[in-house]
C-alpha cells in the first residue's frame, strides 16, 4: 500500500505574500509573478478516502476548498479524520479551530503542545460534546498507528522524533524549552517506504538517523541565510535564533544533509524572505545542484 | 468627506462553502455555480489611505490579498491601523491572530469581548512589545472617532450600539448573557451619511432607531426561516436560539424594516445553508422585492 501525501501549504507562518510585508519577493507574488503560497501543512493518507493531516495551518479553510480530496461526501462529513501537531506555534494550530461545526477528530501531540492549546478558552469549540476531539499522546520512538475518532484504524504509521526547537512566543514566558515542543514525524502505510516531515529544526545531528533512509523529505526551508531577516531589514532576529537551521552555508541543512542516504528532498516552510523562491535566482540553483526542490501548495507524493 | 467601506468577506460563521458540509449550496460552491464566500468582515476608511476592519474574520489573510487597498507600501507597513469587534465569536476575531508580525493596531471592543480575548494564550501573539495592541473601550450610545495605534485621528466616527445576542459558545460556560456581549456599530465620515452594521442580532425593535435613516444598512442574513438548519438536517438549533433573526415570517427582518428609512439595504454573515444564496431562488426573489441585495466579497461602498 502506498502512502499519499498533499502539500496543502508550503510556506513559513505569515504565509506568503505576507500580510505586512512589501519585500520584493512579496510584491511579485502580489503581482503574480511568483506562486502566492498557503502555510505549512500536509495530507497524509493510507487508502485514499480517510486523511489526517499534518499541523493544521491558518489557511485550513483555503486549503481545503483547493483539494477536491478533502471535500466532503455527504450533508455533514468530512475526509478529515484526525489532526497531528508537530509543535504549537500558531501557524500549525491555529487550523484546528476552524474545524468546527460538529465534527469528531482525533488529536495527536505531544503533553507540552497540548498543554499549550489547553491555555486557550477558545479551544472549547471543539468540545461541543462528549467525544468532539480524542487526544492521543505523540510519543517519541514509538510507532503508532494513526486513528480516527471513532477508534479506526488508518492505515498510517507515525514515528515522532524531538527536534531541536523552542516553545512558540505566545507561550514562551515561564516556559522552559523541552524536548516536547517540538518534533518531526516519520510516515509510512504498511509496506512502503518512509517519509520524513521535519518542518522546524534548529539542527541536522540530532535528527539524522530519522532522515536517513527516507524516501521522501520534507524539511524546514525557513531561511536561506543566518542573518537573513536583519540583512533586508524585516526583523532583529537571526534564523537559528528563532529555531531554524538555515539552507545555506557549511553549518546548514544543504552541507549537513549532503552525505544522508534520502530519495526525494524537499523544502517547506518557506519564508517570504528567502531568496530561493525566485526560481532564477543563484541561490535557488544551488538548491537543486545539491538535488533539493521546493514544496509548491497542491503538491502531491505518493512514497 | 465620503465613507468608503469594502465588504472583505460575506459569510456567516465557516465560511462558504464550509469545510465538512455537504448541502446543495455548499456544493453548488465547490464546483464553481455559486460565488464562494469568506467569513463576515468590512474595511472602512475615510481618507483611503488608513483602514480599519470591522471585525477580524478567520479569512483575513485571504481577503488582504485580495483587496489591493490593503497592501502594505513599504517593507514592514500595513494600511489596516486597527480591528472594532462587534462580539467574540471565533467567525470575527480569529483573524486578529493573523495580524502578527510586530504591527501595532488598536482594537475597539467592549469589556465583555476583550475579557474572552483574554482567556487566551494565544494573544500573547500580539503583544511581544509595549503597545503592539492598544485597546480601546467601545462605548454604546458615544461617538467615538477611531484612533491609529500612534493615536492619530482617522476622521472615522463609531457609534457602537447593544444588538440583542449571546456570548460566544467557548465562552458560553458560566457565563450569564450581557449587553456588552453583541452590538452593531453607525459609522460615518465627517459630513458623511451613516452606514450601518449589524451582522448579528436576534431582534429589530431594539435597534430600530439606529437603523432609521441609515444611508446604507447591512444586517445579519444568516438564515432565511427559523428552522432552516433542523429542516435541512444540518443541526439542531433554530435561527433565535443561535441569536439570528431570519430573513422571512411576520417577525422576520425583511417585514420588521419594512417601514424603517433605510437607503440601501444589504444583507451579509450569510449562512450556507440559506436559500437565498441562490440567485434564481423564490427566496432571494421576495429579498429584492422588498428592496435587499445580498453583500457580496468584494462589494465597495461610498457613503
Amino acid at each position: 500500500m502506498a502512502l499519499q501525501a498533499i502539500v496543502l501549504g508550503s510556506a513559513a507562518g505569515g504565509g506568503f505574500p505576507q500580510w505586512n510585508c512589501g519585500c520584493p519577493n512579496c510584491e511579485r507574488a502580489r503581482r503574480g509573478d511568483l506562486p502566492s503560497r498557503t502555510q505549512d501543512s500536509l495530507a497524509i493518507s493510507a487508502n485514499g478516502s480517510g486523511w489526517f493531516l499534518l499541523n493544521a495551518s491558518p489557511d485550513l479553510a483555503r486549503q481545503i476548498q483547493q483539494q477536491a480530496a478533502l471535500w466532503p461526501r455527504a450533508a455533514r462529513h468530512s475526509p478529515i479524520r484526525g489532526v497531528v501537531l508537530t509543535n504549537g506555534d500558531l501557524d500549525h494550530v491555529l487550523g484546528l479551530l476552524l474545524l468546527r461545526e460538529n465534527q469528531p477528530l482525533t488529536v495527536y501531540a505531544t503533553r507540552e503542545v497540548r498543554a499549550g492549546l489547553e491555555q486557550n478558552a477558545m479551544l472549547k469549540t471543539l468540545q461541543r460534546f462528549e467525544g468532539q476531539l480524542v487526544w492521543h499522546a505523540l510519543e517519541y520512538g514509538r510507532e503508532q498507528e494513526l486513528l480516527g475518532p471513532g477508534g479506526e484504524a488508518s492505515g498510517i504509521f507515525v514515528r515522532a522524533f524531538a527536534a531541536p526547537g523552542k516553545p512558540p512566543v505566545h507561550l514562551m514566558r515561564g516556559a522552559l524549552p523541552s524536548a516536547g515542543d517540538n518534533c518531526g514525524v516519520s510516515v509510512r502505510a504498511t509496506g512502503s517506504a518512509r517519509l520524513v516531515y521535519a518542518s522546524a529544526t534548529s539542527a541536522i545531528e540530532p535528527i539524522a538517523g530519522e532522515l536517513d533512509g527516507a524516501a521522501a523529505l520534507l524539511l524546514d526551508g525557513t531561511f536561506w541565510s543566518e542573518t537573513e531577516l536583519p540583512s533586508a531589514g524585516l526583523g532583529r532576529a537571526n534564523a537559528r535564533d528563532m529555531a531554524h537551521l538555515p539552507m545555506s552555508g557549511s553549518g546548514g541543512s544543504l552541507a549537513l544533509c549532503r552525505e544522508l542516504r534520502i530519495g526525494q528532498r524537499w523544502y517547506t516552510h518557506i519564508n517570504n524572505s528567502n531568496p530561493v523562491l525566485d526560481p532564477l535566482s543563484a541561490e535557488h540553483a544551488r538548491l537543486q545542484a545539491d538535488g533539493w526542490q521546493l514544496a509548491e501548495d497542491g503538491l502531491r507524493l505518493s512514497i
